[in-house]
């Protein structure tokens, strides 16, 4: 399997967060991207390269141009007010407030952002950037035959809405990915989330697309973040009607009960008949993540893999949330490896 | 006048801001009142005496009661789970999700609080409520004949809408007793809110109601706080269509323009033939303001509250911001004396 690479993601790189009213060591590092490419390099799984340039095009086909424009020109408009320090936002729209344009930056953040987690820095847009292009590339890859490619995005991206960001990510790289199928001539295209956080941007990208599926495996979200989002019950609206299964589970989920979920995630997959599956792969359902209290073992992965390479589809693998850095590159690497090992011969993407 | 002052205020005290993206050291301090509070010791304007207690009624008539319960519990559930530590949010609900309880206390203070100013202390409830009782005694002492009375409320409260709260306050001061004048029989109430900042929550809290109107003259919110709100076309809706006038004015205004704001506020109040006016007053209009941009001079609170007093009508004062810490007793002062110099002799509440 072909990995897809840039070294910009470094761009994105804050010393310390903002976490239960106070600042502590940062969790979401440049390390851990480094950590997961030298465990690839290391096992043979195959070829690290880097990702072609793609327009802005692909990016604005899920995300709200504003948006996307405020993040280009955050952090010159912040430095030219407030000068070199990291934006984070200090206020934002209360309940019943319009969409409204102001011209203050500050005010421009709150608009947008929808935690402390990710502040703009002089990297961001460069970063978030390069992690659509590898998100892109990796589509590209399996649009030209391959059964399978991992975009190593970092800054990751299922947490970044239509028109808001959050929980480290800017851009929505798997969105824009699986959108990038539909925009190539793929009729169907679901998006797997097994990130230890539910996939909230990605639900509310595609919440009212019957085209996509989105299915996440993610904590509860009364008791994790992101709070507020990604509940059972919620199952699509409009014409995405159907399309969005959430399988929210409770602190200390282990093993088994982890993988019944992705059973019933790969068979409803199955009965849509997609053409290309997005996993947003994050490992934070590890037992030893920081912030996180599912309980997965590092030799769980490779199953998960194996279970996921089973569908016998075209799959993209988006790379997302994983903290605890010392044990990323084998967790990723079990994984992807459980997937090849395991990959029917033919599988790719048919349109 | 009588002036209504509760030490409890002191309660809410924080030595810095998150403003900008940087801790800074606080705007908004005990010190405040205290300097309001000797100013009027010192100009024989009216005794000061503390408040009366009130119960819970008064505020769940205009507020969330799920937000009044957290507010109440918070520092508890906070402290319980991170430490006695302050509450500041980090993370709060992106757009188009649905208003859903979680099990965490700092999930839950974002679900509510809506800037980085209005942090939970220990002391937080205490100030909060003391403040509200301020502001419901001032207005007991108008049902029971007074033509003016002065509720020096801290932390202020016209940033506190329905279901949120931030800009420094946590109960809407004002608007609980303008609710209260309602509840004991007036017909109609019209608050007047001649802070800087545009009166937010007052707004949201009566926007659909017909019986109150709102008036509010302040800073454009694409410039200033609390920005995505105070907008001229937010004229009130459904049975409220008509009831809130905003005016909102430039970066730079001076007296004349200011004044002619305040005539066109207060010949609407006029025409509205209100019961009694609630006066949300901050003096952040004052050219020495730290964080405010109009150009008021300490001798145009005179006239401020001389043509208050022409409406001739019953007129609570809900002290709101300010923060020429030096500057607020003689500016406050200057207001409730140009008032009481002028005021009608029979001004008492008919209902």
């Amino acid at each position: 399997m072909i990995t897809i690479y840039a070294e910009d993601h470094a761009a994105q790189s804050v010393e310390t967060e903002f976490y239960r009213g106070q600042w502590v060591e940062a969790f979401e590092t440049p390390l851990r991207a480094e950590r997961i490419r030298a465990a690839i390099e290391q096992s043979g799984l195959g070829p690290i390269v880097p990702p072609r340039a793609f327009g802005a095009d692909a990016i604005t086909a899920v995300h709200d141009p504003d948006m996307v424009r405020f993040l280009e020109i955050a952090w010159d408009a912040w430095t030219r007010e407030f000068g070199p320090t990291p934006a984070y936002p200090n206020v934002w729209p209360p309940r019943r407030t319009r969409q409204i344009a102001t011209a203050r930056p500050g005010a421009e953040l709150g608009r947008y952002v929808v935690d402390m987690s990710s502040p703009i820095l002089a990297g961001t847009w460069t970063a978030a950037r390069a992690a659509v292009d590898c998100a892109l590339t990796g589509a590209q890859h399996i649009m030209d035959g391959e059964a399978s490619a991992f975009a190593l995005c970092r800054p990751p991206g299922h947490h970044a809405g239509r028109d808001y960001f959050g929980g480290y990510c800017f851009l929505n790289n798997a969105a824009i990915a699986a959108q990038s199928f539909l925009t190539q001539g793929a009729q169907r295209v679901a998006v797997l989330d097994i990130d230890y956080h539910h996939g909230n941007g990605t639900q509310d990208i595609f919440y009212e697309r019957a085209e996509v599926l989105t299915a996440s495996i993610h904590a509860d979200p009364r008791q994790d973040y992101p709070y507020y989002i990604g509940f059972a019950d919620e199952t699509g609206e409009a014409a995405g009607a159907g399309t969005n299964l959430n399988l929210p589970l409770p602190w200390g989920t282990g093993t088994e009960r982890w993988l019944e979920a992705l059973d019933t995630a790969l068979a409803r997959i199955g009965q849509f008949l997609p053409h290309a599956v997005v996993v947003s792969l994050g490992v934070d359902t590890f037992k030893g993540d920081p912030i996180s209290r599912f309980e997965l073992a590092s030799a769980d992965y490779i199953e998960i893999g194996r279970r996921i390479a089973a569908l016998g589809l075209p799959t993209l693998f988006v790379m997302e949330g994983g903290y605890a850095t010392d044990a990323l590159g084998v967790n990723v690497v079990n994984l992807l490896s459980g997937f090849d090992q395991s990959r029917p011969p033919s599988a790719a993407v048919r349109i």
